[in-house]
């Protein structure tokens, strides 16, 4: 299972997951100079941070949006970047957020766990139900191949409707949680995960204890740490002697480089730095 | 306001909406062969169909899930689809039910609503909340594009989370639309709906004239017809005077072929004549 690579992955180098949500405007002027195409630009930044930083890293989150804004070159450059993370060893989640049904999600699976974009993992979107999930199951058991699900969002609007109590007095993230949990039953790793994971985002403390004893097969990919506002003692509550998730940061690594008066042409060593720094506050040396 | 240019459409051609949810395995053969790149079979397949039909249909919906399947090929295809589209001029709506937050969205929005992929409408699922809604509002203040946000699905698994009832009795779903409605308000078109159209499929009727009713300023965007189980008769009672909705096929359409001897060699024709079945079920001549 896929989920037994990623849980060996943060034991050998830790927590943390480096964010690729790369854009043109991230990337120091006079690197980008160096490349006349949009593709070249963003993808030689991103082999620059994954070099720099794969070996204390986890795994990579590569968001499609920021790809799919440039179009068709944009898109090159993230098939480019999924196969470097695959050339380096390390893991890739794709984040795309998909969700659809039947024949659809059948599509969804073939384009990103086969062919060009190939894929460790993708994270999905659960509001249309489990139907919605289901089809990417034997991708799972099959050609090692994960998901991460929405569970718990972190942004202000996740109250709008994640939050929704039924009479029960269970949110619906709650209710999607325990479905996710049911399912992962059938794709256990060894690890004691499933290689279906959560998405949770680090907000209170509380919060974050209850998800984590709730879904206790569930190894979580939490964003939101650094840029979106989100701690370390946040994100700990998610974890388990120290595995069972990845936290995400990807403007804290990327733009890293910003807050140093030599930072443009040493983007990558400062991006490192992050990571490192990250790591050790996730609790690992 | 697109939606405007939508609601004329309807009025003058009708509430089929042309479904481009377009594989390998559905173009005839003999068609096929013609072209040995699968960006170009799949284009010319889609560019017959909407020759054959755009005089007929009030918009086309093109489903990504079907070119993501087949990485950049299938990419410039949808590429050259939506140009084609545009060339005709005829509607778009892209089916990519993506839904993120901040700047993701905004990447979504830029990649969708400008550049390669440049459509009149997309799909979100509001999982998230509003805050992954509310980004693409300048995009319908400003540029004339639209969004058909999901609310209520028509596949089994709707069941899951959409049907989830909070304390007083409300739908997951009903929370979604009303809060969808209020969003509309910003971008009403001269025809009494809102550039923040719905989707919604077709089931009972009893719902259906329920979701009508209680949202009356959503264009509804509704698929399963055909294929999917759905009916003219459950389709219909979400319409009001005929407008304020147009109703998807895709297979319906695509393959209506198959069910003739000499269907190969004229795939044009059928799905003509499937669509002019279809307006004429859904009450117009």
């Amino acid at each position: 299972m896929i989920i037994d690579k990623l849980y060996e992955a943060v034991n050998k180098r830790g927590n943390v997951c480096v964010g690729l949500d790369t854009e043109l405007g991230y990337i120091p002027e006079g690197f980008r100079k160096q490349y006349t195409d949009i593709e070249e630009a963003l993808f030689q930044f991103n082999k620059n941070i994954i070099d720099a930083t794969y070996d204390q890293a986890a795994c990579f989150k590569v968001q499609i949006a920021y790809y799919e804004a440039y179009g068709i070159k944009g898109l090159l450059a993230y098939k480019k970047t999924l196969e470097y993370i695959k050339e380096v060893k390390s893991i890739a989640i794709s984040d795309i957020k998909r969700g659809d049904i039947s024949k659809t999600a059948e599509m969804y699976a073939k384009g990103h766990f086969e062919g060009d974009f190939e894929t460790d993992f993708i994270t999905l979107n659960p509001y249309m139900g489990m139907d919605s999930i289901e089809p990417f199951v034997p991708y799972m058991k099959n050609k090692e191949k994960g998901i991460f699900v929405l569970i718990r969002t972190s942004n202000p609007g996740s109250k709008d409707f994640e939050y929704i109590e039924d009479k029960s007095g269970k949110r619906v993230y709650d209710i999607v949680g325990e479905k996710l949990e049911v399912l992962g039953k059938e794709v256990m790793g060894y690890c004691g995960y499933s290689s279906i994971g959560g998405v949770v985002g680090c907000t209170t403390a509380e919060d974050g204890i209850k998800i984590r004893s709730d879904f206790s097969n569930t190894f979580f990919l939490i964003p939101g740490f650094g840029a979106q506002g989100g701690g370390a003692e946040e994100a700990k509550v998610y974890l388990k002697n120290g595995n069972g998730g990845v936290v995400n940061s990807s403007r804290g690594i990327l733009l890293a480089y910003k807050k140093h008066e030599d930072g443009e042409d040493n983007f990558q060593k400062y991006a490192r730095e992050e990571v490192l720094k990250m790591k050790k506050e996730l609790g690992r040396e």
